[in-house]
């Protein structure tokens, strides 16, 4: 990925790295701090190295403990790593979750097959999941349909677990609800159980499809996807040119993911100057994920699937597990803008950028 | 517990569990999945038995590592396991807490009797928590007053620790407020200490008491309750027909629970189509807790008590430490309705369902 | 600090001590409890004396066990240590944090200066955090300018470790958005970058700069500030007497802190009877923090700076990562008001009350 820096104005100053300087207060800024506190500076290649014992647990020495956090690293290891985990974006990974579902019909049916299954999922470059997965993908295909279809889902499952699905967000009959020993049996290894019903208008917008049996595992690992129901009409939610759905996954198995997928595996958001971009946000995970765009804010239109009455506008959208959220970005601002979860650890390590990152670009 | 199931269609295939099947792509599906994603189904017996050592921790092998995280019980185990947490539902347990608090007249003040006890509280059947409890329950006893009442409340402390109440949401004179050595002097053991108090105009809704002195370990172990304001006028607040408090909790002792109670101990709640359900929910812990109601979704109308300008539709409500939310659920759709927090991990385990689930039932 | 307490009523009962009744139910309240409740009472000098090994995991048990998860202290221990911190309240450490930051003009550009230090951070009295600090304190200095405004921002580097600044929440040029290999080359130890941009109409509010560059680590260290646009028409915005911004942060160093403090060293905030307060929350941190200000509600009118259609009132507010709140304060109500994190365990510990906890004087 190309840098896009091209105004700004860096200058490099002399820096002693010698012994010596350890301690020294500098004079820059020095007039800007405050009374009785001690600003300490010291050369990086000195900071960086390794602290005694004795200096580790005595916070009030004069003679600043180093970054111990960033470990044994120097800044130029750490620059590296952080340079090359970006440089490294959109990095290459096999199989692609999220794309949506063909169905046949059946009469005025719309049928769609999802299976469950046991696959090894590439959420970053060589780095492989034991997932359990819809169709083998993380997430699952989404589904999409119009309010009043009717929906028929077989669903097989090639787990070595007995599953269920549940239709998140979805009005659906008692007996389709899918929880299993309260509206059905257990789907168990090798069998297959098929799902009907229709989509009642007023469910239009995102929803979720996941496992509800031994959920905290099976949905962790991945049997999990988005349920999109478009409205009957259209004009009764606002418009947009294009759409990009992410669902949050943090599952002991994957770690933190957008899509299935972590930095720099995760997928660039590509759009043109001028167009309107719908977000639509699912977490399916077990932490909330604040998601913040740079450059642009984002117009909350909708919450789980219903719209506001009242828009808000957010450069930073909490996203809690088992909530969708749904935004227009209008996309005015020219530039590859990052896009990531705001729990910093979630995004961040001191060997550079992972996890729940990805890039909207803006292009002319 | 009777299962509804009644329409859908379960095709069990005969299932090979020879060992000779290990590791091999089955056909079913296999067109749905990407390439470049391996797809490996193995029998269930096979895939929940433990694997060798080199296996574990070799994502990469063609050869899927069965579903470690659910240790070493096969899938009939499982399944076994989660059948009998739902069928114990409701499970018969030792006390019920947030029954309405019974008070006296004296003169025109409500005087209420709360005393803080250590008690062993029976969170699920036979599993008993040392608890700190008002009145010997959790939640305490539900406080109910009308705007323009005087209340009294006499604490008394039986516990080995010293106490303070703080009116959570409520508008109180600084003396009342229940902040240790900053509003009032710490309530020790065996003290009684009075709070007096007028309930003001404009403080209608759900609200909470709870003590105010090393909190996060009394608080923690039980010591609180709701405090519900009626409005003078009661056609200034929504119309409801029932109404069911959820006052929820995440502490170390009794763990994750609603009313004090771990599923499959948590209460029924039970309406007649057609009936409107208003719910109150309060968290009393230290987590995030996104309550998701099966079904149908709910009106949210009041946050801290007071009335949002525009409510709106959710069927996944955040409820955070210290917030309460009113919502009103229009119950039109007939059938038992899981209602649970969306964290998974606070719901359900590879022994079945627990902690946070509750069942609504909608009966013609 | 002075307590309040004027017209509370304690009367102190004679309290046994005695080993023999330990077990024994006390009359007084028995009458509530639901049958089936064991409610034991025990003196509290027994009853924060050690256990047997033999009570601590039989729960079932008739004797209770003690309060262990306060250790062996007694209840005139933790009183004692509980008042010590509050009585310490407003406790004298050296440094203050988010003061505003001067600027000199050149041309029609405000020139602020900004310096990145390792400093030692006195967060209690007495305990240091090892710190990124800008300017030398936490949060660093307040930038205050006005829409319309251009601002320039010279950031030099006295870090062991290379760093760059992110705007949150302003619209700048892509350039200069702070996303190092993305927008900018790091600035290394030693170095200056320079930002210039426009404050752009339609961007007041309150927002943040923090370091963009191994971000858990350096903000999670203090590398982070409040922005705060005003808009260029003061009436586009609701009034207020006065403010207070707190920036929340939870990093391993410094622990649970309102503006770079912990109680008791954190700041008061100090009104007049019938003052409008205007609140400013940033969280800068890993965690929410539910903000809850006793005695009087909050009108929550700005989320990301951007105003709300819908003003709505809340006593709690949720303050998650990298968002930033709004609200106003009607001070109607005199005395000292608690105001702290929700999250229980941010604000208290068996040994008192720490971390995001502060008061809100109300003087006549």
């Amino acid at each position: 990925m190309e840098s896009t820096e091209s105004t700004q104005r860096v200058s490099r100053r002399g820096f002693a790295r010698s012994v010596g300087l350890l301690g020294v207060v500098a004079a820059a800024g020095a007039a800007l701090a405050p009374d009785g506190v001690r600003i300490e500076r010291q050369p990086a290649a000195e900071a960086a190295a390794p602290q005694s014992a004795t200096h580790e647990h005595d916070m009030t020495t004069t003679t600043a403990p180093a970054a111990q956090s960033s470990g044994e690293m120097t800044f130029e290891e750490m620059d590296r790593m952080h340079e090359e985990s970006i440089k490294a974006f959109p990095q290459k990974t096999a199989g692609l979750g999220g794309q949506r579902l063909a169905y046949t019909m059946e009469g005025d049916v719309k049928v769609f097959n999802l299976t469950c299954d046991n696959v090894q999922w590439e959420f970053q470059a060589g780095k492989f999941a034991d997932a359990f997965a819809y169709n083998g993908v993380l997430p699952g295909p989404e589904i999409r349909v119009t309010e009043g279809d009717t929906v028929r889902i077989n669903v097989t499952n090639n787990l070595p677990q007995s599953t269920s699905v549940h239709w998140h967000g979805l009005f659906v009959p008692n007996a389709m609800d899918g929880v299993p020993f309260i509206t059905q049996p257990l789907i168990k290894p090798g069998e297959t159980f098929t799902y009907e019903f229709p989509i009642r208008e007023g469910n239009a917008g995102t929803h979720m499809y996941h496992s509800h049996n031994n959920s905290t595992e099976q949905v962790g690992r991945g049997l999990l996807g988005t349920f999109i129901i478009e409205p009957k009409d259209p004009a009764s939610r606002p418009a947009y040119d294009v759409e990009y759905t992410m669902v949050l996954n943090d599952g002991p198995i994957g770690g933190f993911s957008i899509n299935g997928k972590s930095f720099p595996a995760t997928e660039p958001i590509k759009v043109k100057k001028g167009q309107k971009l719908l977000m639509r946000f699912a977490n399916e995970g077990q932490m909330i994920h604040p998601m913040h765009l740079h450059g642009m804010p984002m117009k909350l239109i909708a919450e789980d699937g219903y719209l506001l009455e009242q828009p808000k506008i957010r450069d930073t959208i909490l996203v809690d597990p088992g909530s969708r959220y749904e935004a227009i970005v209008d996309c005015t601002e020219v530039g590859a803008w990052a896009f990531h979860c705001h729990v910093l650890s979630h995004a961040e390590g001191p060997h550079g950028m992972f996890g729940m990152v990805t890039v909207l670009f803006v292009e002319e």
